[in-house]
């Protein structure tokens, strides 16, 4: 059946005993779970025992790239990173983009799965399926960018790509993340799986490009997509130039940028420092991933003052509310130097940012005192505090040490109310978005798999008022449970499975997401999915993924938010007023659950699996 | 006569109309100049007309490699780096190591002229004799390991090596140095030379590996090379372990490692933070340059602390000096950040620290004060304080404005007799050994063409007892002139000509440099060189650059050292009393004059040009 774009071959890398196996990739796997995140959290779910810890060696760590990826289809070097989370204990999936997961592709595998743990330091190198292992013990401490030029330096060929842990990785901090190039695996802690098996890079280079099945037809949906993406209002003529922070100004006007630890939400007096104006007259280049032709990862540098010489890819929309408006800080360039900080470190900028962030407020509040902050004035807007906590986090130090853990663990050794204020859904801090404004955005918080993660249903119908499938009030509570699903499905299988970079399906093509989807993946791989199966695909991988979470333990009431969102109106701005009561969350839960075929506690039900063909374990 | 070694090509590259020209290899150059610094600075001097000013399009700027550069004689990838120094006024030129030089040679040019000036700023490729010309406006004010990166991610393939300018390059700072890799072309300021031709970098890529003359001798002549290197008692068994550091303890036990802005030499408090075990503890790997079997180089990480993170090749024993025993800095965390800072920033570590240093002296005796320091308390041992002023210097605020001109710039702005304390020579920053417990050193820095420069005529027979070609008395007078001009000469033509790597003359082949370079080189290029001839190479180089300089306006005045080496005697230690007085120096300079064939006053008679066959412009 399948007569291109997947290589058909899955690598097995046990640490353990230093061994690799080749498997073949099977044909039920791609009908039911098309590639990528698909892939990863299918095996995951088989593969992994219940509750195994995280950071032990019987925790697998999956990456897998889709169909699309190096074959000519634009905007597909993508990778699903997953494992089991040690920041959530769910199940931990992020993405990443650059170059790593095309010529990932290229060595002739679609997905790679690291098991066990290797008893020192080491990496790997792949080369057109050759896999070695090299000691890393030399490595150890390196940061990101060190790590990759001493990798490269070695192995004799500086083409290799790259993806590795920095200092936090190796510490098994539990929100380290996975660096390559200038792009990261960045949320849920994947940094300390790769850590806590004594892996610190992985090396990829490969000649082997995929071949496409059905020449003709793929021409015609590259075209198509190409030509949406060109129709599109903002692709091309804003996003390509400003990136992903050209929204800062509109999400503050719609006061949903959150300020503050999310205590100050509506405060406008931030778009000077952190707007598109500041952001874009410190643009230097872009540095886009392998065959994009928008580029919106916009690089900026630092070229006076205190953070003189910082240069980083970004910082995304999200960096500039966590390592900014989150600790309220308006000083573009200190957001450029933590976003570069935490790339040579290996930690996510959200879940760091909004850590800081807690504990600047936790400050103000008198609960943590200089005592506990080693002699940091931790007060809003002190970048200087900011920049100083993330070396902590990363190195474990002193107050950094607790961060670390994230602020739903961190809360709870505090004590003292402050889990009030710890703004995360199961373990995970939140993105920018403040979801009191925002309801169906919110729900998706409160359901991803992940935890409140703004890539799993990103509701682009609240945030740009696109009225696809249909127009929608962004505080209304009706209708959101099933929105949500819509959003999480499909974006499930564009963008985590064939896969397909997130902005095309928010501003290119997405009343077409799964028919562009199908036609694509069936020009390169000779396949015969329909739009509606490929859908369906979405559906299968947010139902392992929730069936993976309940064998963790999770449940509806883990389905939830911070008391905040739940008690503390918007206090100013265009959201004034609003937030999400407990019986309005019950509500959309009752109506998200209704849509997904789920009970009322959020258990799949024995029909839905049936009609998905998902065997429960 | 030529057969091989030499590429037998000159590449002229004029940048005020991006036009390139290639020229052969004079034979008489060969002959009388060998390669290396000799080419570049007998280029410099028939080609730059006299008094141009260093800063302007006049000025040119010269690459050269030698005949044994990428030929399989170990040690031998270095380049001279040459241009009229803004920070001297002088002939400048240094070496840097790494893999730069041989890639160039590679490229098929023995030396690359740099002329004019480009309209905006660029970078030039050169891959295998091609020359492109790429804008550079983009990669404005990043830091030397970030450029290198984006211009490869550029060109398409990392394989390029390349040679740029930091941010204090591209501002013309005095003290800018070249970064190529983890090497600098560190001293004189010819980043700034490089810099205020719009020049960002070149890159350069070759597969050009130069023919040599004759296998057998070639083999023979290495072969007695390695065998000196293996029985050196020091090259393998501790140099190779812990690199120029394993020195430190050994100057400060002589009493001669200066401290505190040569204000406390002798203090032996500064050994458990600086010496070679403080410095064993931080190696994590080596680095060596292209077939170097030594690899002296040695990488140190921070791992924990306030500095944690920072990677530097080395800290060299000198910037162990500059970033911390001048500075009064004891914390080798600092020392390894500051020289990662310096190399981000593209800014001599020696003349840097010592600035910083000369300005500490200022604070702590009333001369500056915090207004003067933008609050900064400038304490000797505030290591803060220093890792900031190398910010300040390298963007030229503040006080780092002024630092950055150099001491001998600086004092005369200050006034205050703070000229006094300014440790340098014709405007170059005194190396760390203190000359006044080693009088042949000093000899040296008061007359290397350069300014206070080791590297021209390091008197390793006073710093490690060693007896070539006879033993002397460190503190002795006389004899020092005669010493002088043997280390002179013997260096430029074995390590600044050929090249070969300073260390293996100090360490490996002191009695036979010549001899193994005429053998060498013999090899590679078909040469007949005596050994005597190779040594009247040094001689010649010396000789043309004294001409240079003459040309420039220095007189014998300038063969000189501040007043602190005239008149205040070390106060502590091993070496306690000693000083060179101004009758001593006139002594030495009056048996160097005459060793040299020079007058009174320091010009070169027009005998001893005629022996040298030099034509005085």
């Amino acid at each position: 059946m399948i007569k291109g774009g997947y290589t058909g071959k899955i690598l097995r890398i046990n640490l353990s005993n230093l061994t690799t196996k080749e498997e073949p990739v099977p044909e039920a796997l791609v009908k039911n779970y098309l590639g990528g995140a698909g892939f990863a959290i299918k095996y995951l779910y088989d593969e992994l025992k219940p509750r195994v810890p995280a950071l032990s060696r019987e925790n697998k760590l999956i990456f897998a790239v889709g169909p699309l990826t190096a074959t000519g289809a634009s905007c597909a070097s993508r990778m699903a990173v997953a494992a089991k989370s040690p920041l959530t204990g769910a199940m931990g999936m992020a993405l990443a983009g650059g170059q790593f997961p095309a010529e990932m592709k290229m060595t002739g595998y679609d997905m790679i799965i690291i098991e066990g743990k290797a008893e020192k330091p080491i990496y790997v190198s792949i080369i057109d399926g050759e896999v070695s292992f090299h000691s890393a013990v030399k490595l150890m401490g390196m940061m990101t960018t060190d790590t990759q030029l001493f990798i490269k330096e070695e192995l004799g060929d500086w083409n290799y790509r790259i993806a590795c842990v920095g200092p936090a990785g190796e510490k098994q901090v539990p929100m380290a993340c996975i660096v390559n190039e200038r792009r990261a695996a960045g949320r849920k802690g994947l940094g300390a799986v790769m850590g806590s098996k004594n892996l610190k890079a992985i090396a990829v280079r490969g000649t082997r490009k995929p071949a496409v099945a059905d020449a003709e037809a793929f021409k015609k949906a590259r075209a198509a997509m190409l030509k949406n993406m060109k129709e599109s209002p903002v692709l091309y003529s804003q996003f390509s130039k400003t990136g992903t922070p050209m929204v800062v100004d509109a999400m503050t006007e719609m006061g949903i940028y959150s300020i503050k630890n999310w205590s100050a939400t509506g405060e406008i007096n931030m778009v000077p420092g952190l707007g598109k104006a500041a952001q874009d007259t410190m643009i230097i280049t872009r540095n886009p991933c392998y065959d994009c032709p928008v580029g919106c990862s916009q690089v900026k540098l630092v070229t006076s003052g205190p953070y003189a010489g910082y240069l980083s890819e970004g910082p995304e929309f999200e960096t500039t509310y966590s390592l900014g408006s989150a600790v309220g800080v308006d000083y573009l360039p200190a957001v450029i130097a933590g976003d570069r900080l935490c790339d040579e470190y290996g930690i996510d900028t959200i879940s760091a940012g909004v850590s800081i962030a807690w504990a600047m407020e936790l400050y103000e509040k008198g609960i943590l005192t200089k005592k506990d902050t080693d002699g940091i004035d931790l007060k809003f807007g002190n970048h200087a505090a900011m920049i100083e906590m993330l070396r902590k986090i990363a190195y474990q130090e002193g107050l950094g040490a607790l961060l670390g853990q994230g602020t739903k663990k961190a809360a709870a050794k505090i004590g003292k109310g402050s889990d009030a204020f710890a703004m995360q859904v199961k373990g995970l801090e939140m993105p920018a978005y403040d979801i009191r404004g925002a309801k169906a955005h919110g729900l998706n918080y409160a359901t991803s798999y992940t935890g409140a993660d703004h890539n799993r249903g990103y509701a682009f119908q609240e945030i740009f008022d696109i009225p696809i499938p249909e127009k929608v009030d962004r505080n209304a509570i009706k209708g959101k449970g099933k929105l949500t699903k819509w959003n999480q499905d499909i974006r499930a299988v564009t963008c985590d499975c064939a896969p397909m970079c997130a902005f095309l399906l928010d501003m290119a093509v997405p009343a077409v997401a799964c028919q562009n989807t199908a036609d694509l993946v069936n020009a390169v791989a000779g396949t015969e999915f329909t739009s509606g199966e490929i859908e369906k695909i979405g559906e299968r991988l947010n139902n392992v993924a929730r069936l993976f979470n309940i064998r963790e333990g999770f449940t509806r009431k883990d389905d939830s938010f911070p008391k905040r969102i739940l008690t503390e109106p918007i206090k100013q701005g265009a959201s004034k007023g609003q937030l999400i009561s407990r019986a309005d969350l019950d509500t959309m839960l009752d109506e998200y659950y209704a849509e997904r075929g789920w009970d009322k506690n959020g258990n799949p039900t024995t029909a839905k699996l049936k009609e998905l063909a998902i065997k429960r374990d």
